[in-house]
């Protein structure tokens, strides 16, 4: 994507200059300005060109982050909250300089509540750090995006992945934030009740406006009890359209499946070449299923018995926790698996979601348009919410092949919006899906605009994201 | 409570006066404003005073919507949208008069789409409607807030029921929705998408904005299969303690419970004298499993076991639809059964909802006030989410007892407060909860006023609800 498609952020030179002297007096050498831990906080796993911040200031609690705002909104300055940087959408760049806050040291788990099946972290808590505290206590946070991402960007980017299937969105259990606002004012969205219908959801307007309405400096989440049994499996298919219908069966029959995760044949090729294994190169389902010991037993069977009907299979599963974690770690390998296909590629993630009527459709069609554009692309896909991922292996030099890229990602989102689907499932808009969601969304972007100005009206938060920095 | 304890909002009698003119020259006949229909549109179900609008006009599409919106903004005249009237904190009163849209006649069924799983209604259908219309495709929506109320009302005030643990709230199951903003515009807030992270999530800010924020004129909802199997059955308790730690062992052992009541014992000899029936008079669980047949059995048996092991029991479960329907009807029946304790006497509906580890010490303490308070009034709850109603059967001619629930009330929100919990579960703030919003919220109230004020510059919307008409 070439900067000149970016959103514009002007820069405030004078208003940086006297931010960064106040900040370097306050915080001393813990203000960074060298040109390496800048370049770390501008996002490079994207082909979105890197956009510097001004300094990066790692905060270690909560009145810092506020004070570090304070003085931003005062001279006008963009502020980024930045986490373990996986987004994949530019959603850290500066456009406009800045400030970088890094909140990876704030990663204090502040209190587990068995009972309530609850817990409250600082932002910067990883989910596998998380699930590793909660090791002892027979809880588990679900929301799993791949990436070992912290807590409060998976909130910021509302993120989700194989087992929202079950288990939901960040959207879904997020309990309550603690958020420092564009002018430094600390609130709190949501008490400890699990529902509530207290005014706006402001927990629900933060889970995904992806730091461009405030920080988030601490979250509560809902827990689940590790169930008693998990059972998980592998099952072939001989096309597309038939392995998509094995979906929508099993989830209208009610099997509450907890992993449902397609690979088309050229991934599961990339997965055997990578790890060498020998499953079947067609469409593939991997699948999890939790529950008590019968339980998944039933659920696996039935599953099975719905595979067969559709020609799929066969489907073999196990309840066997080594097999089951080799499976899964050739399903979490798939990324790396992919790009070497291409020895010296770098990986382009992108993502929609449809209807789960239109996905074999909007598969097929995908499947065939990378054929025809001459890329070479995988497809997998959390399916059982009608969200796939397009992985592109691309020499991100060659500008010939950047541009063919960016032209299929256009025409990808542009399918999922013709099936009345959304331009991203799991990702967000960043910097790189703004002119999708207004072709999505249209009018209602205006709204969305309305509310930024409203709570941010200098634009000082990650500007020139989602929204944008325009005045309404 | 009385009317001066109200947000005042003032009366525009130029601008109401044009827009009657208007808008009768437009409509004729179809504009009401006869001193009956006027009152059936204020709300008398609860002890807040009835606020007259100037007139009725039943919507018969969005573009009729639309139409009187915007008449009503260029002369910043109230609009409160207007469902079944069923909400109990005074959320369809026109305190500053205006026009009252009943949305009742926009009742069709726009689309259902079996494989998606989901439907798109219009804000008038009522989910009995919705279920018996969907009788024949093996899906249902599940939410069940006691009510038949209006789809587009439950969806206004967030409104959720008994099965929420199981299914969530409306919140949860809200996929999309086609809303009138306040200054004509219409927007749709999401595409049919299952799941999405394409910008501020303008549906979840609808939801729950009990109509200040816009008018509700579609929806899609997400809807699920009929369970193949449901088992029930009710279970008494030595006292509240050990009803709620059974609760909480269920829970986190992760049964997925479909409903999960309890029924306080003065309500229990009310449902037994209502109906004739001899349910044990101590504290009780109504319960419901959903799932295939073997499941149920699991869930029951399990569940007893629990039950036992905290000196509850016996629990009597069947999976014979007519027994269910029986059990669930005296559930429904509660509230009836409970006014009838006092005859003559009406029922104040109130709610509150606390993290489930606090709701035992909650519950035990409200009955103690309910003691000294001389009042007659039960406890049910959906205790599975911690969210509990008190009924107080009152005579609302005695000044001295309205007084004295109303401070019965504050001292419950204020021990729901105490105890991290929130002042409305499920009710929504309307008029009545306003103060304990700031209470309970803080600053965050000053970024819902301020997002509101960003929607409805006007304060046309619904006025003196949730963060009130005042200007920032």
């Amino acid at each position: 994507m070439a900067l000149a498609e970016l959103e514009q952020v002007s820069r405030n030179e004078e208003g940086i200059a006297t931010a960064l002297g106040i900040l370097r007096q306050r915080f001393g050498e813990r203000l960074l300005t060298g040109q390496s831990i800048r370049e770390q906080h501008a996002h490079t796993t994207t082909y979105i060109p890197a956009q510097l911040p001004d300094a990066v200031f790692a905060a270690g609690d909560t009145q810092e982050v506020q004070e570090v705002v304070r003085i931003c909104a005062e001279h006008r300055v963009p502020v980024i909250p930045f986490g373990t940087g996986t987004s994949l959408e530019g959603h850290v760049n500066a456009p406009g300089g800045g400030i970088s806050i890094d909140l990876m040291g704030m990663n204090r788990i502040l209190s587990v509540n068995a009972e309530d099946m609850d817990c409250t972290v600082e932002p910067g808590v990883t989910r596998e750090d998380l699930n590793l505290h909660l090791r002892d206590t027979g809880l588990f946070f679900p929301i799993d995006p791949g990436a070992n991402a912290s807590l409060g960007g998976m909130a910021a980017t509302r993120a989700s992945g194989t087992n929202a299937v079950r288990y939901g969105t960040m959207r879904d259990n997020v309990v309550s934030l603690s958020a420092v606002m564009p002018d430094g004012r600390l609130i709190q969205t949501a008490r400890r009740a699990r529902k509530t219908s207290a005014g706006y959801d402001l927990t629900r307007l933060l889970v995904g406006a992806e730091g461009t309405l405030g920080v988030i400096t601490a979250l509560t989440l809902r827990l689940y009890g590790i169930p008693q049994a998990i059972s998980g499996g592998v099952c072939p298919f001989p096309d597309v359209e038939r392995a998509c219908q094995a979906v929508i069966t099993t989830i209208q029959m009610g099997v509450p499946v907890a992993r449902i995760e397609f690979v088309n044949a050229l991934a599961m090729k990339a997965i055997n070449a990578y790890a060498g294994l020998d499953y079947s190169e067609s469409p593939c389902l991997f699948l999890e299923f939790h529950g008590s010991e019968a339980g998944v037993k039933e659920q696996a069977e039935t599953f099975g018995e719905i595979a067969a009907e559709f020609g799929g299979g066969p489907f073999l599963w196990t309840s066997v926790a080594e097999q089951r974690t080799k499976l899964w770690k050739a399903r979490h390998n798939a990324y790396w698996a992919c790009v070497a296909l291409r020895p010296g590629a770098r990986g382009l993630s992108t993502d929609v979601c449809v209807p789960i009527s239109r996905l074999a459709e909007c598969i097929v069609e995908t499947e065939a348009d990378i054929e025809r554009s001459g890329l070479l692309a995988t497809v997998l896909g959390h399916v059982g919410d009608g969200n796939f991922h397009v992985l592109v292996m691309m020499d991100m030099d060659d500008p010939k092949e950047v541009e063919a890229a960016e032209a299929f990602v256009a025409r990808l989102n542009r399918r999922a919006l013709s099936m009345d689907g959304t331009c991203t499932g799991e990702h967000g808009i960043g910097q790189g899906k703004m002119r999708f969601l207004e072709e999505e969304l249209g009018e209602a972007v205006d709204v969305m605009r309305a509310v930024k100005q409203a709570i941010d009206p200098h634009g000082i938060m990650n500007p020139g994201k989602v929204v944008g920095a325009r005045r309404i």
